[in-house]
């Protein structure tokens, strides 16, 4: 015995043997190595004849040692390999030895492959890639941006680490850089966010003189040329992507990021139902009774899940009672309400004995949103969002604005231009919560894969929004409104969320799998390494060095 | 008059010219607008028949107006244009204008094709790219490191901008990715050295179960690979490149990076000029008198250069006594000492009329280094250092350590590996000045353009270097160590400055180039940019936030 070792790399394995004549000379060592030592050997490839293993890619083969040398040798037992169920942050701490595994290998080149590919379709089309600062200047509006503080001469001044190349790719433009794109670093300090990193990683690209059908036309391109061969769903997308308009997806999904695998859509409930609903409701104003048919999931709908449901949705703001019908005579929870005209609901919608009827009633918007998270809690119990495929949709025509305590604010950035026809009302401020803007989602599988817009070139009409509209302090922006001023050409971009794009494909299109899969050294919700122990103390001397104090009382929080 | 316009792209220009039938429409239009306005017209292309112009590439032909649409007009005066002589400060500021030269394009173009021609070495050699974090962990020794503060749940804790991804990749060979690389941003906040950018690119690669020769010949064939056609240079360099031992360089040209396209070494002067000079010198240990003779820049060898270099040569705290002597009869100043044995010397080295005698005496290393910054300031009177060519050197067999002030310090970084020869004194703390270590750097033109060392693989050793010969705190290397305990391989890598790089080649080797000019958006000296004007204060609320203050006194230094 012990006369094997299995030799590994980031290729694959192959046997060595010791022969009897350098038994002598190598025995005691090959008994006593450890598992993920590091070895060198120099030996001669055999044909291993009668003893060859078919079910392993070399077992045809075996290496006759003939020199041995332990190169570094590895402790008796590592701390990941010997737990399978490692917890999370184990795996996090460890995550150079999670890195040896076949799983995450392929992740990460699958992922260096796609990139290399997205580079060559820009490249071909004679985009230049250019870097833009990360050491940046805050921009009003949008997700918390992390602080970086500047030392003597600028004590006390600061420098922010930029959520997207947003401005700088628009001075390109003004600069005559009529293509330009760039994998570039992204941070956003909202780290509660489920899913979230701090930082991430866009493809970013921004041209002159377009539209936005010729930047969705190249997106799907770029998607396809960068769909890796590995995987067998390449046939499954069509060309063009389906394409929809921000009302319908919210109103037929409650979202504007529908997973169309799942086949269910909203419609009113029946009328009986509607008012017998409506009488318990105080604020008869903008009431909605909407339902639709989770097909299958009639045996899921026990007390159990519906109350973790019940929960998840109560978090949201605009949330609106609702139930879950199931036909009698169902191993379910069984509520179903003679009052409300069930037979006609039975015939009209075909349901059958294992299907649920989930409907909510109240508020419009918010019937409309809880029905949408329902629509993928349901479709969770049997297994649709996991399963592999992939369903590319635009959501397009989105509001420009939408009202929040009074006050206007962007669904998506305030450099978007509004469509042709809306531009005279967006001026004349009249019936601002129904311009619609030039910006378009991609979205892939219930997720958003990116967005973009058409921007606004023309410098007035961008400090028209941000000064009239929003009510926006515009002091940092005022160099960016010069730029527009000395002839901007008009443009429009998009930016492609890397990590996420690179989960999906390496689940096969499984929603349930996080951005931290394909980041090589991720951070926890909390914005923790476990690895390095970071966030930390600041190094000896360097809070002198950039002229601030840590505010009494906050010294100690949280050591790691 | 008027009746012409010319149209500008990305890539040339050509002539439209406005026909009678389209006069009465279009005439005032022309005859108003400004330059740099953004145009769409729409026309026929004809040919210009006996009106061509030879001169410009599109001479042949001209666009015929047939519609016309103003889109973005520029005012008539714009900032840089106007102005060919503007101050760097309102270059800056006016970056996105500075990008519409044809020579900023063909700079950027250039970078992109580099770049991209880089990556694809690395991917047919099957290197995977993989992108490591920004918000890291701070570490001990080196430059120092921006900060950036960390929010709830981490108030009072902080990630630091990384000065390269060296752990991060050591931990991936720890992981068996075993080949790796990526086009890094890196960051120093060391905003007060000359031409060095608070944040910058590196071409980061490194790889296990290597050696040095083999990282250096990779890196040559990296450099082949990417050299862009459009220099005619390319057959300048021969292959594989010089290489030089550290001692070499120090002795024959006072510098670790010697620009070998000047061709003068150093040497002893005469015995006899030796003794004179040593005379004067109260500190006789560790003596000498050393020399270069200038070939062609006796007559640039006035009293006001000299002035200057003395000025310069006065900051660096090495710096030893210097003088230069020009034949008799030149036009230059003229302090040839007949005590000398001048004779000799002018026969001897065949001392020409126009060539100077550079010499210096003193303390031996303080002499050396000197003398090699006379040699480059010497060598730019003629304009050597501004000559078109490329000549590349490798330096290796550094020490390993230099003693400062009684510690021991690191010539490169703590994590490089000794020559095997010397490892046995490492651990005996024999010596330890004289200890070589696997390390090389790669010199272009006097100009350091990147750096590499075979790294420690065995965690012990790794300690040892930190604890007990740089006596370095460790405590945030600790899981660094552990990695290396569960079966790091041997491993090494190489680091390129993609900004000098790129600086060196669009400007034909001149050394007389900075890395801002390849820097879309690069900061100043002081780490300002005027383009946005970062850094600035910190966004109203941030600094709650992240439970700092700033210093009292601080507040107000230094408005941008």
């Amino acid at each position: 015995m012990n006369r094997f070792l299995v030799l590994r790399d980031a290729y694959g394995s192959v046997q060595a043997i010791l022969p009897d004549s350098k038994r002598h000379q190598f025995e005691e060592i090959v008994k006593s190595l450890n598992y993920e030592s590091v070895l060198r050997i120099r030996g001669v490839v055999r044909n291993r004849g009668k003893a060859r293993n078919p079910k392993i890619k070399t077992g045809d083969i075996e290496l006759e040692i003939d020199d041995l040398e332990v190169i570094n040798e590895a402790p008796p037992v590592l701390p990941l390999l010997s737990d399978q169920n490692a917890l999370e942050q184990t795996k996090l701490k460890y995550r150079y030895l999670e890195f040896r595994s076949e799983d995450m290998q392929q992740k990460f080149r699958l992922r260096a492959q796609v990139t290399s590919r997205l580079r060559h379709f820009f490249e071909k089309l004679g985009f230049v890639e250019v870097e833009t600062p990360t050491l940046s200047q805050w921009t009003p509006g949008g997700a918390a941006e992390f602080l970086v503080p500047a030392a003597k001469p600028n004590l006390g001044r600061f420098y922010t680490l930029p959520q997207s190349p947003q401005l700088y790719k628009q001075l390109l433009m003004c600069g005559g850089i009529d293509r330009y794109f760039q994998i570039a670093r992204c941070y956003r300090d909202e780290a509660t966010k489920s899913d979230r990193q701090p930082e991430f990683t866009q493809v970013d690209f921004e041209l002159s003189f377009t539209s936005k059908e010729k930047v969705m036309q190249l997106v799907e391109e770029l998607i396809k040329t960068a769909w890796p061969e590995s995987l067998n769903e390449y046939e499954i997308f069509s060309s063009p992507f389906q394409r929809m308009k921000y009302e319908q997806a919210m109103n037929d999904y409650g979202t504007d990021k529908p997973d169309l695998r799942i086949p269910w859509k909203f419609e009113n409930c029946p009328k009986k139902m509607a008012s017998i609903l409506k009488t318990g409701v105080e604020e008869k104003e903008n009431f909605s009774a909407r339902m639709f048919i989770a097909k299958g999931t009639g045996r899921h709908c026990t007390e159990e899940p519906m109350s973790v449901w019940k929960k998840l949705i109560e978090i949201n703001p605009h949330a609106q009672p609702f139930d879950i019908f199931i036909p009698p005579n169902q191993t379910g929870f069984n509520n179903w309400d003679s009052d409300f005209d069930t037979n006609d609901l039975v015939t009209k919608y075909d349901i059958g004995p294992d299907d649920a009827v989930v409907f909510c009633w109240g508020e419009t918007d918010g019937v409309q949103r809880t029905l949408g998270f329902l629509r993928n809690y349901l479709a969770d119990t049997i297994g649709l969002r996991k399963k592999s495929g992939f369903k590319f949709v635009w959501i397009v025509d989105f509001p420009f604005f939408e009202k929040k305590q009074g006050n206007f604010e962007c669904l998506h950035h305030p450099f978007t231009a509004p469509i042709k026809e809306d531009e005279i009302r967006l001026w004349k401020m009249e019936g601002l919560e129904n311009i619609i803007a030039q910006h378009y989602d991609l979205v892939l599988n219930g997720v958003e894969l990116g967005g973009g817009t058409i921007r606004i070139h023309d410098p007035k009409l961008q400090r028209h929004v941000f000064e009239k509209v929003l009510k926006l302090p515009t002091k940092h922006l005022e160099p960016f409104f010069e730029a527009l001023s000395y002839g901007a050409p008009p443009h429009g971009g998009f930016a492609l969320g890397l990590d996420r794009f690179i989960a999906l494909l390496s689940q096969q299109g499984n929603v349930h799998t996080s951005i931290r899969d394909v980041i090589a050294f991720p951070k926890t919700k909390d914005g923790k390494c476990f690895l390095m122990n970071t966030p930390n103390e600041a190094p000896p001397g360097t809070l002198e060095r950039y002229g601030l104090q840590i505010v009494k009382g906050e010294e100690k929080q949280n050591l790691v």
